[in-house]
């Protein structure tokens, strides 16, 4: 039978979640253990852990064995939304209410900082034959999430971005959890420097395609399928990979459209269509699609030097199914 | 010539704040950096990491060789002041203002995690040659001061807390991280299993003991040796460890004025008199005095075991000068 990179996903991710839903239940003090369950709660790809399994199986490793570290990735990455979504004054994610609105501002923050603890703890389980090296690369994604999502923030009131700087911004906000997913999951795994390098090359890469490509979505999308309105990114004058593209390629009054996304810190719903006219006039929609097609080839690249066919097959379909995905 | 711990501990903080001062200095995004090098050029007595200097020396360790480490829980403490200001809603800390007033509040919590996540960086340093383990225990210190913050948060709403809850509160909330910064350096410096639970030991009676003390000089100290005005807990009707005694021993009369405290959520300036005579009479003034001893002499106690006469000295005298401290 053909080996099915997707009902292995689907497999695996269904072990994941069998461990990760119950890590928090029941566990006191309640004020702190319910809205972090009620995080825990909330579904999602699992990506992150989903890269910590492959890479250590990629290495000849147990995906069993890494599980603690799997968890950890995707505690640490809804720490992290737990955080944002109060510096964004988001009260919705995924549908659900946001903790600072379901409980209070205090018992988010609080709830952000043990669900990062719970995050290390998971860690640490898996770590006990294997030195601190996973604990760094770790620690490294978190200060360059922290750094990453500092830059957001300065973006916002920046009149000017690069191109260059976004993608530094992205590279720290987003990349970096999946390159210390793929480098933890290959170093529990056992893997040697050069599995390692590759891995971690492989989620960066996919990291940086994934977040060009979420900015596409945001106005290329068909809403039902996103389940979110388009446009949301230029209603809230987002310096995203299109609008940096478009200003730098936009000329004369295109160039003062473009620039009014920005002075107005976003435009009018029944602007957006305007707009995605004029990304796709100045091709920009075409050069952040061969961005993240040329992103996806590095990462599928970086992949060569690994022996185990099945995950390098997972790891293909994960960055094509990333790239072709529809939400 | 006599040793003498203070000159000791004057001469070990200077080489501290010689490698402390300086680590976030010029670091980008500003916007990250500059607010949490604001926090590190705050004073303070630099207890934790002390302590871990001292422990490491304790069981024949170099302070040197643990000075990352002292850093990382000095690092932790500031972590939890700036997120729990935020909680409070303090504006002020040590005479400075908070981050949240002098900055915004998305930058005070992300100036938190990045803080938590540098400490985390620094410990690692420390660890190369130690394995997990000393990672394990600040990972657990962490995972402690987020419940006890938890528990210190739903006492404030509470309307009946007993002093043993109060006390698990503030061994997670304080006692927990002076417990980890003896632990971990006594790990780093070598030391056996029983040296290690005897620092532990002695971190964890120390913490309990200063809390109590806190207690205590919020209502005795002088306000100018204190460098504030005295009945702050008072005034916001926080269950601390004499309001709690004298609750229970208070009676008739005497337990309406103490219930008022809490029904009230605080007493009026003019009231903090009449409430401190209130607490000599039922004595709890001596009883707290009693406890703090009582914890003081646990603490000595779990030194016997050591061999290191200077670091015995130390602590000794670290331990005692905190009991009879003004402020």
């Amino acid at each position: 039978m053909k080996f099915d990179p997707k009902s292995y996903y689907t497999k695996q991710i269904k072990n994941f979640e069998k461990k990760y839903q119950p890590i928090l239940k029941n566990k006191t003090p309640k004020s702190l253990y319910e809205p972090c369950d009620y995080i825990v709660e909330s579904t999602g790809k699992r990506l992150r852990p989903f890269l910590v399994l492959v890479s250590a199986q990629a290495v000849g490793g147990k995906a069993s064995s890494v599980m603690n570290a799997a968890m950890a990735v995707e505690l640490f990455h809804n720490f992290t939304l737990v955080h944002d979504d109060i510096m964004d004054n988001a009260d919705k994610r995924r549908n659900r209410t946001t903790l600072h609105i379901k409980y209070d501002l205090s018992t988010a923050i609080l709830a952000g900082d043990n669900l990062l603890a719970i995050a290390y703890k998971s860690l640490l389980k898996d770590c006990k034959k294997h030195g601190t090296s996973p604990v760094e690369d770790f620690t490294h994604g978190l200060i360059e999430v922290c750094e990453g999502q500092s830059l957001d923030k300065d973006f916002e009131t920046r009149k000017q971005v690069t191109l260059n700087e976004y993608i530094e911004m992205i590279g720290k906000k987003t990349a970096a959890l999946a390159e210390i997913s793929c480098s933890i999951g290959a170093k529990l795994g056992g893997g040697n420097p050069k599995e390692i390098k590759a891995l971690r090359s492989y989620g960066n890469y996919l990291g940086l395609a994934f977040q060009i490509q979420d900015d596409l979505l945001d106005i290329m999308a068909d809403e039902t399928e996103l389940g979110k309105k388009i446009g949301g990114d230029l209603l809230e004058g987002k310096k995203t990979y299109l609008l940096l593209k478009a200003l730098e390629k936009a000329k004369g009054k295109d160039k003062e459209l473009i620039q009014k996304v920005i002075t107005n810190s976003g435009i009018r719903k029944n602007q957006i269509n305007t707009y995605k006219k004029l990304y796709i006039k100045l091709g920009v929609i075409d050069d952040a699609s061969k961005e993240v097609k040329r992103y996806t080839t590095l990462a599928l690249k970086a992949l060569s030097i690994l022996k185990d066919e099945k995950s390098k097959l997972t790891l293909e379909w994960l960055a094509n199914s990333l790239t072709d995905r529809k939400k």
